[in-house]
């Protein structure tokens, strides 16, 4: 099973944090939330979250998989280089990374959508275009090794088609599925 | 004095709007708040403002600048077409524009960065920079009628460049001034 390592910081939204985590661990995979620094952090809807590891502790070697859930967490948390970096090692290593809704921000940060296909929040969808992706306004998209999803709406298939992922993506060849040049 | 269209909406940064408001109204401009719907919204911190019009009941024509306060707002109106539709105008007229932290998230929506040389919020510059803006990460950038600046510590500069630029820009000519072919 998979070690997948959850990109989380303050005003995350809710249910799109705890809808995947819930069905990723009762799946059997290990979550490890990591962000800017350790602590306690909220959701918009006051859920808690704590944050194990911060980013510039952690390498992109000790995890097979990143999730990263919307809401106002994302663009608060993509002002850290660390958080930035660890995201799009992830992408450009083609190991499966899992965005719903403003999750999409980090990678834009790290230039590391141009080419990709993908969705995000109604209102991302136009920073993702710009930054060179390939947008469709669907409930999920599933390119290669990424999985995207627009929003709270959407989570079901979300969660349907990440772990469709991770189990297609033994540990063995988890990386090289979907990985670009 | 000019007539100036305040785009905003639920979540905005209290501060952002409020100190430019009591500024402007002030030096004598008249403020109308402009968004989705008409009705009570408010900011991060609990500060209330009124929408008076939505931007669907409102013509460009009707103002002589436009200014929009930062924070979760320039998110949350940027997924109305008419919000998007109305400061693209005022883009493209040449008229006052002035936009502060989240603020330029609006105007990325309606592609209307393309060249310009201009600031946002530290996670929106790079936002900003693949729709294709020049970024400068300075407490406030002028471009034209365009004025920009980073956040809540750079208010009394955003303040005072605005006001400059009002002053500059007479009635008769408002709307010349950086004007784009």
């Amino acid at each position: 099973m998979a070690r997948i390592a959850v990109l989380i910081g303050p005003g995350f939204e809710d249910a799109e944090y705890t809808g995947p985590a819930r069905a990723l661990e009762d799946a059997g995979h290990t979550l490890v939330r990591v962000g800017v620094e350790p602590g306690e952090v909220r959701g918009k809807h006051g859920e808690k979250a704590t944050v194990e590891k911060a980013c510039a502790d952690v390498s992109m070697n000790d995890f097979d998989a990143l999730f990263i859930p919307g809401g106002n967490s994302p663009d608060n948390i993509r002002r850290d280089e660390d958080v930035v970096g660890f995201a799009k090692e992830f992408m450009m290593s083609g190991k499966p990374v899992l965005a719903i809704c403003h999750g999409p921000q980090v990678l834009i940060s790290g230039d590391a959508v141009r080419g990709r296909t993908m969705t995000a929040w109604t209102t991302v969808q136009k920073d993702l275009e710009l930054a060179g992706a390939d947008v469709k306004d669907e409930r999920v998209v599933v390119d290669g090794n990424l999985v995207t999803s627009r929003g709270p709406d959407d989570i079901p298939y979300f969660i349907d088609a990440s772990l469709e992922l991770l189990a297609q993506a033994g540990p063995a060849d988890r990386g090289a599925v979907g990985a670009e040049a």
